[in-house]
């Protein structure tokens, strides 16, 4: 049984929310290692945790838990999860951010065993309440079954498709990252045939570039992002500032 | 003697303040268990870590040492002390940010010791030159008569009082969380009569409810929050944003 | 061979980019102890994190490996380097970040064995495809050689010079900090002569204090601040923001 787990979410660092949740952790299991992901996630955006957890999840070795929670539906009637796949753990809200998992579940659970919550628990912060002592007690070897009934399915997120039509394919940006990069849903293999240009807001790029510093300073570039997916930079400045872009943003692929 | 140091600060995340502290620790006892819980709370203002300290110290397995350091009066008159609670230790400079903790103090020393302290000690910042060590040198088993001279009392932030007139109660916000919603002083216990309506910022609201997720989305709402104060929130909004609402604001129970 | 890596990036914190240098270094090394210094400093900005490195790396025992990563040329011809001293390692792009360090270089290291690096290595994300791996089997025992071949040298940024006149003495604003403190690039030993006044953008500051506090608030004040240069202060406020000013802000020392 793996004794890391990863903490991502949306609490923001002028709190207590971060603490709490540690506290109740190392409370259960005080040799438990606590890594800190982020707490500075867009508040209320499944989507956007969904697309962070995808692109770290799988780097941490076999048998961490990770413990996500942005949850605009706190209170209401998503359920708390815990979803394990061969290598992990992953705990908290079934509002579709470990949609992007990219790897089979072997099992589903439903926390609704009080036995491993705090007491009382709040109507309001159940990352404290359940999440945490649920992370905490897996990671001292409790059976998965006992926190729970098995579910058969959690709840997807789609990300946006891509649509083809016949010269061109449009994706759209589905995260921006802190340097104002954006990163679009456009991957590899849906890039087959030639590009004649890349358009964004009005603007056309030429080519996909290999790197950011082949670029002169300023200049709008793409070019194949770290999480896999074609990204619309600038080099030493903020693409999303420039171009004006948020996530939702059309990229045209001319062909 | 735990083994686990919690670290609570203005310091932000542009600098080497958090990287001095944490290797001056880590130095002194490298197998100690540095926790952050935030290094980003409002700037000169121990109102704001009382209330955060206060809400999430408690949660930590007993042994643990609280570093909390939000300093208006750095290099000033206030003293740098250590608090001893039956479970926790406290450490920090005495300007009320310990106020709020729910439990009797056993011991507070006066950190004069100067055999403790980093030298030279800098006029400008004693959480690496005083707090630091001393936590670690805590961790590490030192006496804690060792550090400095017994004081019999701390300096003490009064929560603002709540006010009861003849046909309300009249409470305010100490507290803006990163989801914009705000916190009163007000406790399920000042609340005894029937209420008829809560006002803020000339808003009605007429009923407190149980979670968010009840109310549309966007609608102002209130609820008892994870700290057990009323809270005033927006499902899925920021109810900082949409009522400008700020610390200090007015709350009105109308009976 | 110590077991603590530090981490100092420009990565933010709404991304996935901590994660996966976390998760690469656990995943090779379970056991070593991760040390976030900060993912907030400035973006594209060497000066900023030499000046943040030079004031932290030395509080942390011998053995500790600093990996610190803000690079505007990534994907460019700057290379990776490991970098040691007597005490520490430093491992990042060779881009001027470790240039104040303290103390002389034993051994710089070109990281270009491809056997350390994870596969594929990505054009964008050197910190998790090199670095972090790096810092990691370096954290195993693996002898520094090993990397890749030895430098002669590494790219070196100057702190801008004070420049001496007959009657002022000229320094500039190096670094603006959390609480809007502006840091300049004097040193005692640069004002050896008696001093008449201070003067920034207009305004005369006329003697260095001992402490914030015994100015009254909101006064502009000058001391000498906790990483050994002249800085430039408000009592409970921010110097930058009073001010307007900004690196590069010249700083004249009236004799």
């Amino acid at each position: 049984m793996g004794r890391i787990i990863t903490l991502t979410t949306d609490f923001g660092e002028n709190d207590y929310f971060v603490g709490a949740v540690k506290g109740v952790i190392l409370s259960i299991n005080p040799k438990v290692k606590i890594v800190d992901i982020t707490h500075q996630l867009p508040t209320f955006n499944p989507i956007s945790a969904a697309f962070t957890l995808k692109n770290f999840y799988n780097y941490f070795p076999a048998g961490t838990t990770h413990l996500a929670v942005v949850d605009p539906g706190v209170g209401g009637k998503r359920r708390p999860v815990l979803v394990q796949t061969e290598k992990y753990s992953f705990i908290g809200p079934d509002n579709g951010i470990f949609s992007w998992i990219g790897e089979p579940f072997k099992r589903i659970i439903h926390l609704n065993n009080s036995k491993y919550f705090l007491s009382p628990v709040s109507s309001t912060f159940q990352a404290r309440d359940i999440f945490a002592p649920t992370a905490a007690y897996l990671s001292l070897g409790i059976e998965i079954n006992q926190f729970g009934k098995p579910l058969e399915k959690i709840v997807k997120l789609e990300i946006p498709k891509v649509q083809f039509k016949k010269n061109k394919t449009i994706g759209e940006i589905i995260h921006v990252d802190n340097f104002g990069n954006l990163i679009s849903n456009i991957r590899p293999e849906n890039l087959k045939a030639g590009i004649r240009a890349i358009k964004i807001k009005g603007r056309k790029i030429l080519k996909i570039s290999q790197t950011f510093s082949r670029a002169p300073r300023n200049e709008i570039l793409t070019y194949w992002g770290s999480a896999g997916f074609l990204e619309i930079g600038v080099n030493c400045g903020s693409a999303a500032q420039i171009l004006k872009a948020k996530i939702g943003e059309k990229v045209e692929i001319v062909l």
